[in-house]
């Protein structure tokens, strides 16, 4: 690797050295250099950056930097580009969908009784994750049961894009704790009065969800179930989410 | 803001200051403190981390930082946790599947054909990305019909999490060119061909992906399509994925 570096200096070569296994693939070897300097050696960050290393991404405890020897544009594989969120749609045998008024929410929609919604923790599943804000908002239990439809949004938080997915859940428990923190109030509110909300209504966006939502409650809609499976080939357990339709009559087979 | 600052120099002031329009929320402000600092303006990084800043995320053109002033845990909004990554299904009218081997293949899929994926680039439609990259790898023009499934599975590169988007393709043109950097060859295979390798039939999860798009052709299986809506509340303009269902006999409304 040595021959084609840059010159740089006696302190950063040490870092660089114990880092060529970070490298993803044997081909990419010698043509591109991953610097991780943890937040201890940020005084490394400007020695770094006047050698000509550029910025990858970075964690709270970390910096990743990373120089492309050859000419040619840079072939590294880009950081992470997108945040994860969900909603949750929880209907009880009333007929009452679980909603909520936020604390901090946009003046555009003061008054609006939503579903509860967050993003998801890093490494967690959707599943759960929907589960687990619907718990933390409301004290409701839930079980997932699918995700009903999806929502690709760009230039979001950070100029990232943003993936909301909309899933739907069955109630466990149905007495409501709120969260203080992020949380005005909570409530089941009859699906009529959920649904009838002018702010619901007057948007494409919401009036078109709700609306699966309710073809999904009539059975007339399919969404797509998670199923884990691990794949031989890197030996990772994946959730592969998909919908289960019954072949006899075409109709979907929801839980 | 500033009566609850940490004690910072003088020099990091001036740089925080122009950057409190970039607070979320006016009920967060006053409470972090968003430090971008470009490339060129490295040599404040150490500086600040020694005032107590930590990282947040980086670009290449710049690093972000973040101080959160009150006890407690920081409610700051994460970093981007995901990359997306699609793969594209392209069926021919004589049943003959689009398949590539990859240059850079892991040793446990040598000789594998399978479907072109990629990842899709920043503020990229999942349904133009999977367009672009059956075009870049095998020189085929297609249409985007829908996302059939997709798959989520964490800690893949630099710890974070990936989003694959299995999608499904109409050609629109025959003739391949062989992408040379990135692919060894490509080809229109027949569809029991493709379905017979050991590859496919001995891992559980291609197995199942190439069932699932089996089903979408014999019509026993929705996929999500998508539609582009405008949200009154943000303006922005979104894709809504879901799928259609032809509601007298049940069946799906593909294209």
């Amino acid at each position: 690797m040595l021959e084609n570096l840059p010159p740089i200096s006696s302190h950063l070569l040490g870092t660089i050295l114990e880092l060529d296994t970070l490298l993803p693939k044997p081909a990419e070897r010698k043509k591109g250099i991953w610097l991780k300097l943890p937040l201890e050696q940020s005084d490394l960050v400007p020695l770094a950056v006047k050698e000509g290393f550029q910025y990858h991404h970075a964690q709270p405890g970390y910096v990743m930097l990373t120089y492309w020897i050859p000419e040619g544009p840079c072939m590294l594989p880009a950081n992470a580009s997108h945040q994860v969120g969900i909603g949750g749609f929880v209907i009880n045998q009333n007929n009452e969908v679980l909603v909520v008024q936020e604390k901090h929410c946009s003046p555009a929609t003061l008054g609006l009784w939503k579903i509860p919604t967050g993003f998801i923790h890093e490494a967690e599943e959707i599943y759960t994750g929907a589960v687990r804000e619907v718990k933390e908002e409301t004290g409701i239990d839930t079980e997932f049961m699918e995700v009903i439809a999806f929502r690709h949004v760009h230039n979001v938080a950070f100029e990232k894009s943003d993936l909301f997915f909309i899933c739907m859940l069955r109630p466990l428990s149905f007495k409501i704790t709120v969260d203080d923190l992020e949380i005005e109030a909570a409530k089941w509110m009859p699906l009529v009065e959920f649904v009838k909300q002018p702010l619901i209504q007057e948007d494409s966006m919401f009036k078109k969800i709700v609306d699966i939502f309710i073809a999904r409650l009539g059975k007339r809609y399919c969404g797509l179930s998670t199923h884990q499976i691990v794949s031989k080939f890197d030996g990772k357990i994946s959730s592969l989410y998909y919908n289960v339709i019954d072949n006899e009559d075409g109709t979907c087979v929801g839980k």
